[in-house]
């Protein structure tokens, strides 16, 4: 085996092992590390600044959209879960609880905060007073904790890192409003940033958030075929405003519950981005939000080094000014074949060569992780050409990623067919389902798969559940999911 | 009294009582609520954003000094605060703990990080190998918490937001070099972005970090002339390699341990920020954090007032796009004059009044937050002249705050002259010092202030020590502090 296939020969083919091959990626690529603390993981600087790029393409939306950032405690006092009851049991297995501080018992245990409705309900019946003060949009980026059982890297760990839009209305509609206009924004997101073609729908009443009247949710596909949430958007009634005394006094005098909505997007991304896009060379990241965009690779004999090094800072320098993340790897004690499968395995973009007769000619060659396509460009022209081959790759990984996804989507209109579908190769199916909870648990414990979500724009309308056979309330994907 | 003067006579003046003035402020100025947990704060939106600027000011230098931002687990086992002695005699009596997750006790009790040393050592000693792994420049923004008995907003609160830098290095040299290098980052940030100078030096012994070999920070003055500590940046030696057992394989082919600092800076700040720059009309905030930095005021009757109105839109629409951070206050019901009053309480650093007869002209009236200077400009030259009067009041912030702490410096000689000082009009006051324990305590003990640094450029060196008489061996600033 040559030296230089080291790289990918330590990664699990995603054919072999799917589970595997995720873990050697993120693992080998840099993006994270386990932690002494169960569940919990370090992010490392390459996964922390997916994470921040995530970030600033989510926050710039929401202040456009005229959301506020704020910073609520972390600590959320018992009593405060017991206000809402189906807040309560859908959380309280999960929370971790504070009892001991300063070197003295507490009175009341503090949990630490799963998500914020409590404790955000409580300051907005403080703040509230009149519609003049409505609507309050306001959104917090936070760590959060949810003690799971079985565990998985960015997908599903005990802490981990989120935003939290939290807004209060004067109307159902405008409340309504706010929760589809959010869902929006997180599909501009996915499917722009981080080019993950997602499933906009809304959840069963099984699958709802707890306390929510309506959830939302944004479903992307995995490489093995599974689901991944990777978004919700919750209308939430006047639920947590009767149960946190949230109310106003309206335009006509009269004492009124203001309408809430909460709407998250989390770490979780980094993990669907990585189960979407990558592939048994390793990851392969969008470039809107890779942090390194483009790596540099001198080339050629010893005696040309030095020079094809110069140039090389050259157009260094001239990329970055032009705002391109981008890096050069000029080690000489490996090879450039070591350097391009390393580059690849870390999901760079674009690799940019340069060697002497390419600085004779005036020109570079970018090669794109995606397609492998090599492109000879002018090194005069290279800002506009870089920035185009980026452009290209971002939408290159949406295409694939929407054939794949259109490829594994499959409709069906008996248990069995999702059964065998399941079986053999996982994807996600679209059936009629008549609205019992019934029929949709037995489609989870024949096959596997759960309800996704009843897609706003489904390919058809199925007219049969498939599990009792009556008329079809609704046409819903299902899927196994992460 | 007249109505406009409301929000002025809602604020405790600064002579009559510092501390009440301070609470009054940033309640009214909506920077804060107090939570229903002891200790811990809401960060209002306004006051939130003040802290996103000066984390964006810091991050961009971080990533010019060549680091890079990570996310460790907030939760540290037991037995890691054991493994440095100082360290866990320093931090244990304000931890707080889980000691219940999931619906189980937990085997071993996991501390909330109250800083990360302990963590970060125990993945470095994973990350680093060899001397090709190093350095590593690794910087965290992250929530902590302390435990504290007696609590102040944005000062000392039990649950507050930092960063925190760990660094790992070959060399002690590399690592001091470090930890001066963020020690001048932060005195650049506090002192050029929010407008606060400062005393910058070392340390004494009995005040540095809890397991440092040395501590250098940054002090500065409030307006009642109490001393906050702004910002520390430790060298810790090979304390932490230690007891981490952070190893790495030499150029000498040796195994060595590492050198590594920490640094540090927090919603503190914010606090310092405003007992800096407050006065009795209210907040004072610097233009480069703060969240509204141009309040626009139309004027004049209601016939004129959808005329004025369309005109103000233009140029707010100006403003915005030359990134100015600008709002317009049309609200009919109010009073300018209340609208004056208003802003003023909130620190926005420059108002901008457009009545009928300024549209006639062409011109607009700007007043400065800190001179109350008045300026007519033209408003064809607007978005130049605004720049040019928020460059102007950050900078009369600064000279103004300088001032004051010249103005409240004063040297001294014996313990008599300090604590007739501190009795009468605290501030800072440089005396020499023995360098024995028991002196440094008696200061404490006799005048109420403590030592605050050690500081790199005194106006003069002292000789003799305030307290004992005998020779100095060290010129420092003492001074009571939050």
């Amino acid at each position: 085996m040559s030296k230089d296939k080291q790289f990918v020969s330590e990664i699990t083919p995603q054919g072999e092992d799917f589970s595997r091959w995720y873990i050697d990626v993120i693992k080998k690529a840099e993006l994270m590390d386990y932690s002494p603390v169960r569940g919990c993981i370090v992010f490392r600087p390459d996964g922390f600044e997916i994470w921040e790029h995530i970030k600033d393409a989510m926050d710039v939306r929401f202040r456009e959209t005229g959301h506020r950032n704020a910073y609520f405690p972390m600590f959320i006092p018992e009593s405060f879960f017991q206000k809402e009851k189906e807040h309560v049991e859908g959380f309280n297995p999960e929370l971790p609880w504070v009892t001991e501080a300063g070197g003295e018992k507490l009175e009341e245990r503090l949990a630490i905060r799963p998500t914020s409705e409590t404790m955000i309900g409580h300051m907005y019946s403080k703040w509230i007073q009149s519609y003049r003060d409505l609507p309050v949009l306001i959104n917090q980026w936070a760590n959060v904790v949810r003690w799971e059982k079985r565990t998985l890297p960015f997908l599903r760990t005990s802490e981990f890192l989120w935003q939290e839009g939290h807004t209060a209305h004067e109307t159902e509609e405008e409340a309504r409003e706010e929760t589809m206009k959010m869902l929006e924004v997180y599909r501009e997101v996915i499917e722009d940033v981080l080019a993950i073609p997602v499933v906009v729908g809304e959840k069963t009443p099984s699958e709802r958030f707890a306390g929510a009247v309506n959830t939302y949710s944004l479903e992307a596909m995995m490489r093995d075929g599974r689901a991944v949430q990777a978004g919700t958007s919750h209308y939430l009634g006047t639920k947590f405003a009767v149960a946190f005394d949230i109310k106003y006094l309206s335009r006509d005098n009269t004492l009124e519950y203001v309408h809430t909505t909460s709407w998250g997007t989390s770490t979780r991304l980094i993990g669907s981005l990585i189960m979407v896009h990558g592939d048994d060379r390793g990851l392969a990241l969008p470039p809107k939000v890779a942090p390194t965009q483009v790596i540099m690779i001198p080339i050629g004999p010893p005696k040309t080094r030095d020079a094809v090094l110069a140039r090389t800072d050259e157009l260094y320098a001239e990329l970055k000014k032009a705002g391109v993340r981008v890096k050069v790897d000029d080690r000489s004690d490996v090879s450039p074949g070591w350097k391009f499968n390393e580059y690849e395995m870390r999901g760079v973009p674009v690799r940019l060569e340069l060697g002497p007769r390419d600085m004779e000619n005036g020109v570079c060659v970018l090669v794109s992780r995606i397609s492998g396509e090599k492109k000879v460009v002018q090194q005069s022209n290279l800002v506009d050409e870089i920035n185009a081959m980026l452009a290209q790759v971002q939408q290159e990984m949406y295409d694939r990623a929407k054939s794949f996804m259109q490829e594994n989507f499959y409709s069906v209109n008996t248990l069995d067919e999702m059964k065998a579908l399941m079986e053999e190769k996982r994807g996600f199916t679209l059936a009629g389902w008549c609205g019992s909870e019934e029929c949709e648990d037995k489609v989870k414990e024949v096959t596997g798969a759960t309800s996704r979500n009843i897609p706003f724009k489904p390919s058809e309308e199925k007219s049969v559940c498939l599990c009792c056979g009556q008329p079809a309330k609704h046409t819903v994907v299902f899927a196994r999911a992460y």
